[in-house]
């Protein structure tokens, strides 16, 4: 079969602190900068560092006034704004203006946005897509012997898809756990250098014309999200993720297994139809957003073979692509 | 030899929540106000349960203008207040009223004030003497099987203590990880609420005239703190703890062993004239505190037996007591 031909990734996005008090992303980008040096092979992606939410990172708190990588809708973008908006809305603003603007053939081509967890997930690519076959390979590519690796896909069309990582033509979170918000530990950051110079080497191959085979990789369709027991008045949890269940991100969870268990010391189990994969077990940052974990479908997605279009391919392909976007 | 008197143990206070976001206190105080059952044995402790910081748990920070649990020196408890004083100072002056006065004879008998931390320290007790034999005693009846236990001496006068639990007259900080703050895992929220039923337990025993023999116990009386290598501009973190030492609380550390690691890659050794115990090893409410870890030193101290004193005894005792302190 023929590769797919892709427009190459000319300009790279690598964002951290998103969220202020997931330090790995916070340093990996402030050593990224200091360190920065142009690649003179000419077929390196240009690669820009951005610290997304300052304000955030100086009070080493996930947000500010609302959570930031929620505010990439198509209606946070454009909605009205005053004086009294939230900082995260008007920063998501200065962010598409420079990234993007979403949608757009000026959006950088690849948004890699890093994130931290709490949840024992090791390192996880999310994003809206399971056809992004740059995305799937740059994942593929990815070779962390002592990382488990896991591909999470959220289902959200372009214009409701709310993260940082939807403005680029093609975009994912790295996300990587378990650290505690607000700490780093040497083999998170590690792990999170890694990926991303793995990323930004593949980015160079690819551009430099190379040939990546298909394959197959297994992908995790978010399917629903779970809430702990909560006290009808007080709204406060009752229980919390049961100690057989803490930690097993991506492990099979089966109609009847323990789910909670309740501050007094009785066990909860899973009543769902269908055993799904738990992720985001515990992750601290949602218990807010009323979700104590969420559940997953795994399915196995076929990746055809892709190589970057010439330069000559690119135009006559993007003239194609636009003409058809315009007809819909 | 003859065992030490010691008074009864009328009235205990439990504390969570001193730290808003260390959750496993707040929800066992919350969960223990729920199901509270006066005991009617008659030797049982009066049991006060308190919530210590309720704004800096109602916004899931550890506080909301400055640490509560540094508020307890004399000079603070005691010292001016106007419009503008902080809220957690003015709370220290409730909690003082409601669990003392510190250092008078209506404090309270014990308190037990409960915290997690993100390092990998198992259970610990903290106190501010290596010669509380009520704490010690308490400390060696807790079996935990499954938990490591340490007791760590901070040697400060009962005057610069600025802990919640230097009010009591006997205090100590339970003290468990490794938990994200703001986050609570169900182990470790099951090892806090085993300790503080042993130590109810314990105190019950203790006021129905059981002898409890002496012994040896280790004491980790803290040595100092140490910093993270940080740049000299900025104040940012340069390095984070060695992924050799990560989690690795109280395992004596040499000269020369890895310390930490830096952004960029680099092991840097700890440079000590001695061995020591590191312990609040990448605590990660201490990175604004200058603390990466602290180091203590080991020794046994030899615990003798005690039992209380009768009514007639502790009356006696008492009075001859504060007629020394007068004297002083």
């Amino acid at each position: 079969m023929r590769p797919v031909l892709l427009p190459r990734l000319c300009r790279v996005a690598v964002c951290g602190g998103t969220h202020g008090n997931e330090l790995s992303g916070v340093y990996l980008v402030r050593e990224m900068l200091k360190t920065e040096t142009r690649r003179e092979d000419g077929e390196s992606a240009s690669v820009l560092m951005v610290l997304s939410n300052p304000r955030a990172m100086q009070q080493c708190r996930r947000y500010v006034d609302t959570d930031l990588n929620r505010c990439f809708t198509h209606a946070t973008l454009n909605g009205p704004v005053s004086d009294g908006t939230p900082y995260e809305i008007m920063r998501s603003r200065e962010l598409n203006a420079m990234l993007g603007p979403k949608g757009s053939r000026a959006a950088v081509d690849l948004v890699c946005d890093l994130h931290n967890t709490t949840a024992n997930m090791g390192l996880c690519f999310i994003a809206y897509s399971d056809s992004d076959w740059i995305c799937l390979h740059i994942f593929r590519y990815l070779q962390m012997p002592d990382t488990p690796m896991r591909f999470i896909h959220f289902d959200v069309s372009n214009k409701e898809s709310y993260s940082l990582y939807s403005i680029g033509k093609h975009g994912f979170a790295m996300e990587i756990g378990p650290q505690p918000h607000g700490c780093v530990k040497s083999d998170i950051y590690t792990a999170m250098k890694e990926g991303v110079q793995h990323m930004l080497d593949w980015a160079g191959y690819f551009n430099s014309g190379c040939l990546f085979e298909g394959g197959l990789v297994d992908v995790f369709t978010m399917v629903k999200n779970v809430d702990y027991p909560r006290d009808g008045e007080t709204r406060n949890i009752m229980a919390t993720i049961h100690p057989r269940l803490q930690d097993r991100d991506f492990c099979l969870l089966h109609p009847g297994d323990p789910l909670f268990q309740t501050f007094s010391g009785e066990t909860l189990t899973y009543n769902g139809n269908e055993p799904l994969y738990p992720f985001f077990i515990n992750e601290c940052a949602y218990y807010e957003k009323g979700i104590a974990l969420s559940l997953a479908r795994k399915k196995c997605v076929t990746i055809p073979s892709i190589r970057a279009q010439t330069e000559e391919e690119e135009e006559q392909a993007s003239e194609q692509s636009f003409a058809s976007e315009e007809e819909e």
